[in-house]
C-alpha cells in the first residue's frame, strides 16, 4: 500500500563514515545503535528510504531536556538527520548523505510522533452511533451488534481507514485493545494495522482464556510484523477473576504487558478491578490500566507505588459521560500516564484535541489554571510519556539520537494556527490534524506535504463505506 | 478581497417567473420575501452571484421541523435552491435557473452555517499565549499588553486572518465583543470583518461611556456594511454600575442589544453582575450574557423568566479554568443559549469541537449521557439557537425558504468522518473544519471545494505573521 523503494542497503556505519556526516555546528550526534528488535533484514534501510534530512526546522521539540532548552528540549533553527530509520543528529547545516530524502522544514516545527496508548480502531464502523448512551448503553446498542457482523474484509477496510486517520493526525505508535475472537478476523486486523506503517501494539482480549490461541496470534501474526508488538488484554472484575488470572499468567509467559479497562464508569466500583489486579499479583510496571476515572485515593496510591501504567482517554470520557479522571492527582504522584484516543467512543483521531481536553478537564474540575498538566506536560504525555507507559521509551518518544525516527512535522502557516506568538502553546491549543504536514515512522515517510504517501485515500474511504453499507444491510 | 461578479441584477421574481423554477417534486417552495434590511442596491444579486443550486445533497438538515423529519427537519437526497441570496426551495430535481452557480452535493450534507455568539477575533494575535493562566492572569500577561500595541494595520491583518479561519470552519454569523477604543482601530476592525463576507455583529465596548462615539461607529462604520449589525458591550459589575447603566441606555437609544460578560470566574460573584443588570432594568431579550458559568439557581430562574440570551463558550471555559457552565439546567428551563468560540481564550475556530465539548462537559459533570444537550440539541444550538439568541432567527439559522442563505456543505468522504453510520452524530463527534467543503453567506460562496473563494490564504497568513512579529518586537 505504501511506496517503499528497496535498493540494496548500505549499513548505517557506511553512511556515517563514507558520506561525511560532519555537521558545521553539531549540537548532538548520536551513537550508532544496533539493529532494532523488529528490524527484519528484508526491510528497506537505505538512503531515500529511511535516511532523511529535515532541513532548517524553525523549532524542534526533542522531548529530551539534554538536547535543548526547557523541559521539552527545544532547539530553534535546526536540521534533524535520520539514518537508516534512526535519529542520528540534531544540528545546524548538517551535510546531506547522498540519496537521502531531504524535507525542507523551514518555518515548520518538528517533534516526536504521538503515542496513542488506547484505541479500538474497528469501532470506526460505528462512528457517530448511540450518541445518547453511556458506556453500557453504547455496548448494547452499537458495539456488540456491529462487532458480531464483521467479516475479515470488513475488518480490513475499517481498521485500515481508522489507522490511516490516526497516521494523518500524527500518531506514530498505537495500542489497539481488540475484543475480536476468531483467528481469521484477527489476521485481517493485524494485516490492516501492519500495512499502514504504524508502530502498533495488538492487545488481544481472549474471552475464555486460551493460551494456545494467544500464543499463536502473537507468534504467527504479530511477531512477524516489523513494527508490531503484543499485549494480553482483559477486563478486571470480581466476576471474571479466574479469567483475569489466566490472562495475567499468559502475559507473563509471553513476557508482555497486561492491558485492562478499569473504573471507566462509577458503577464499575462493584467490580473492584484494582483489588482483583492486586490479588492476582498484576500491579506493577507490566500492567496498563485504561480510563481509571473513578480511582480512590488509596487506589491512586497503589497505582503510584507499583508503577502501574495508565491510559487517559478524556474525549471518550466526555462522550460516554464517564466522568473526569483525576489526572492531576496521578501526575502529582508521578504516575506514568499516556493519552488514548479510544476509538469509537471518541469517534475520531485528533491528538491536538486530546491534549487540549486533557488540560481543560483538570482545569474545569478545579477552576485552577496552574493544575497538572500544563502545556509542556501534556506534550510530553502525548509523546515520551506514552512511550514510557508502554515500555517503549528506549526506542521512541523523543528525538534522542539512537532512537527510532518516529516524528512529525507541523506546518504553522495556516489560518487556524498562525501567527506565531507561543508555538508550544499553539501546538496544543491551535493545532489540528490538518496542520500535520509530515509523519515518519521508523524513518519511513507515511505523510508528506500534508498527504499520506502511496495511499489512495478515496479508495480507502470507498471500501470502508462499502463495508459499512454491508453491515447496515445485515442489521 | 472576494471574487464577486457584478452584472446588472434581474429581480428574484423575474428569475422565478421567467426561468421556470418548477420542481419535479417540490417539497418546499418559499415565498419571495422583500429586500433584507442590509441589502444595499449596489450589491450583486444575480444568477451566478447569489443564485445557487446545491444539487442532490445526500442529507439536508434544515433545522426546521416543518420541512423534514425529526427535530432537525432532515431531508434526504434533495436539492437546495438559493435565489438572490435567499433560500427559495428544498426539493428533488429542481430546475436550474440560467446562470445559477451549480454545486454538486451528491454524497454530501447541507445545513445552516454556524452562528458564533461570542468572539474576540483580534486575540488571534496572542494565540497560544499565557496558557498557564486563568482569566485574570491571561488579561495581565497577554491580552492587555498586546492590545495596547495594535496599529490599524495590525488589526486588519489579524482580524482578517481570524475571521477567515471562522469562515473556513463553517461560521456564517459571528459576534465580536471588542474592547478597542480609538476610531481608527475600530474602523480597521470593521473593514476587516466586512471584507470577509461574514454576517457579523460588532459589539462595541466603550470604556468611559461615550454615546457620541458609539453612535458614530454604528452609523458610519457598521450600518453601511451590508451584513453588519451592532451591539453595545459592557462588563456588568457593582464597581462600574454607572457605566453599565449608560451602556444600557445607549443600547436602548440605538435599538440594539446589550452584550455583557457575566460570572466567568468564581471570583466574579463579588461583582454581582446579574444583580447590577437587574437593577438597571436590562434583564430581558435584548440582553446577551456571555459565559455565565457560575449562575446560582435564583439567577438561572431570573435569566429564564426574563428571556435573557446566553452565549456558552465551553472551549474557552476549559482553557481558562473557568468551570463548567450549568448548560443542562439552562436548557431544561428553556433559556435561549448559543455557542461562542471566544477568540484567544480558545485560540482557534472549530465549531465541531465546540459542539462536542458543549455536550461532553455536561456529561462529565453529571456522569449521565441523557443530559441536555443531546446531539440534535447542540446542532440546533450551534445554528438556529444562536440566531435566536441574537434576534436574527427571522433571517438566518435554518433553511426555511425566505431566510437568507447562510449554509454549509460538509463532505463526509474523509478518513476522519467516514464511513456512514449515523451522520448526524458524526457531524458533532467526527466533523472537523477541514470537512466543511463549502460555505455560503447571504447566498455568496465564501468557500468552495474546501478552499476559500478569492482569498490568497498564504498572503493572509504572511501579513498576520508580519503584524505579530512587529508586536513581538514592540514588547
Amino acid at each position: 500500500m505504501q511506496s517503499a523503494p528497496t535498493p540494496p542497503p548500505p549499513s548505517r556505519r557506511d553512511v556515517l563514515a563514507g558520506l561525511g556526516l560532519a555537521a558545521a555546528t553539531p549540537l548532538v550526534l548520536g551513537s550508532t545503535p544496533g539493529p532494532a528488535r523488529h528490524d527484519l533484514p528484508s526491510r528497506p534501510a537505505v538512503p531515500g528510504g529511511r535516511t532523511v534530512l529535515l532541513r532548517g526546522a524553525s523549532l524542534v521539540l526533542t522531548m529530551d531536556p539534554a538536547l535543548g532548552s526547557g523541559p521539552l528540549g527545544a532547539v530553534e533553527n535546526a536540521d534533524v538527520l535520520v539514518l537508516d530509520g534512526a535519529v542520528a543528529a540534531i544540528g545546524t547545516a548538517l551535510r546531506t548523505p547522498p540519496g537521502a530524502r531531504v524535507v525542507e522544514a523551514s518555518g515548520k516545527l518538528v517533534m516526536p510522533g504521538f503515542v496513542d496508548t488506547h484505541n479500538h480502531l474497528w469501532q470506526a464502523a460505528i462512528r457517530g452511533g448511540c450518541t445518547d448512551r453511556d458506556l453500557f448503553g453504547w455496548f448494547r446498542g452499537c458495539t456488540d451488534p456491529q462487532r458480531g457482523r464483521l467479516t475479515p474484509a470488513d475488518v480490513h477496510s475499517i481498521v485500515r481507514l481508522a489507522a490511516l486517520d490516526a497516521v494523518q493526525s500524527g500518531v506514530t505508535t498505537l495500542v489497539d485493545w481488540v475484543d475480536i475472537f476468531s483467528y481469521d478476523l484477527i489476521e485481517s486486523y493485524v494485516r490492516a494495522l501492519a500495512g499502514t506503517g504504524l508502530r502498533f501494539t495488538y492487545a488481544m482480549f481472549p474471552p475464555a482464556p486460551d493460551a494456545a490461541l494467544v500464543t499463536k496470534v502473537k507468534r504467527e501474526l504479530v511477531d512477524p510484523a516489523p513494527l508490531g508488538s503484543f499485549q494480553v488484554a482483559t477486563h478486571a472484575a470480581r466476576a471474571v477473576e479466574s479469567h483475569n488470572r489466566a490472562h495475567w499468567e499468559a502475559a507473563q509467559d509471553l513476557g508482555v504487558m497486561l492491558n485492562s479497562h478499569v473504573l471507566e464508569r462509577p458503577e464499575q466500583r462493584a467490580d473492584d478491578p484494582i483489588g482483583v489486579l492486586a490479588g492476582i499479583g498484576a500491579l506493577g510496571p507490566r500492567l496498563l490500566i485504561n480510563h481509571a476515572v473513578h480511582l480512590t485515593d488509596a487506589e491512586i496510591a497503589a497505582v503510584a507505588e507499583h508503577d502501574v501504567r495508565v491510559a487517559h482517554c478524556p474525549l471518550s470520557n466526555m462522550r460516554l459521560a464517564s466522568g473526569i479522571m483525576r489526572l492531576s492527582d496521578l501526575g502529582q504522584r508521578g504516575v506514568k500516564v499516556g493519552l488514548g484516543l479510544d476509538g469509537g467512543t471518541n469517534d475520531t483521531s485528533d491528538f491536538h484535541a486530546l491534549m487540549k481536553t486533557a488540560v481543560g478537564l483538570q482545569r474545569v474540575r478545579t477552576t485552577r489554571a496552574s493544575v497538572f498538566p500544563q502545556v509542556h506536560e501534556v506534550l510530553r504525555m502525548a509523546t515520551l510519556g506514552g512511550a514510557e507507559v508502554l515500555g517503549l521509551s528506549g526506542r521512541v518518544g523523543s528525538l534522542t539520537p539512537g532512537k527510532r525516527a518516529d516524528l512529525v512535522v507541523i506546518d504553522p502557516a495556516a489560518l487556524n494556527f498562525a501567527p506565531r506568538f507561543d508555538w508550544v502553546g499553539q501546538i496544543v491549543f491551535n493545532g489540528r490534524p490538518e496542520n500535520v504536514d509530515a509523519v515518519f515512522v521508523d524513518g519511513r515517510a507515511l505523510k508528506l506535504g500534508g498527504r499520506l504517501v502511496g495511499i489512495d485515500t478515496e479508495r480507502v474511504v470507498r471500501e470502508a463505506e462499502a463495508a459499512a453499507a454491508r453491515l447496515r444491510a445485515a442489521a
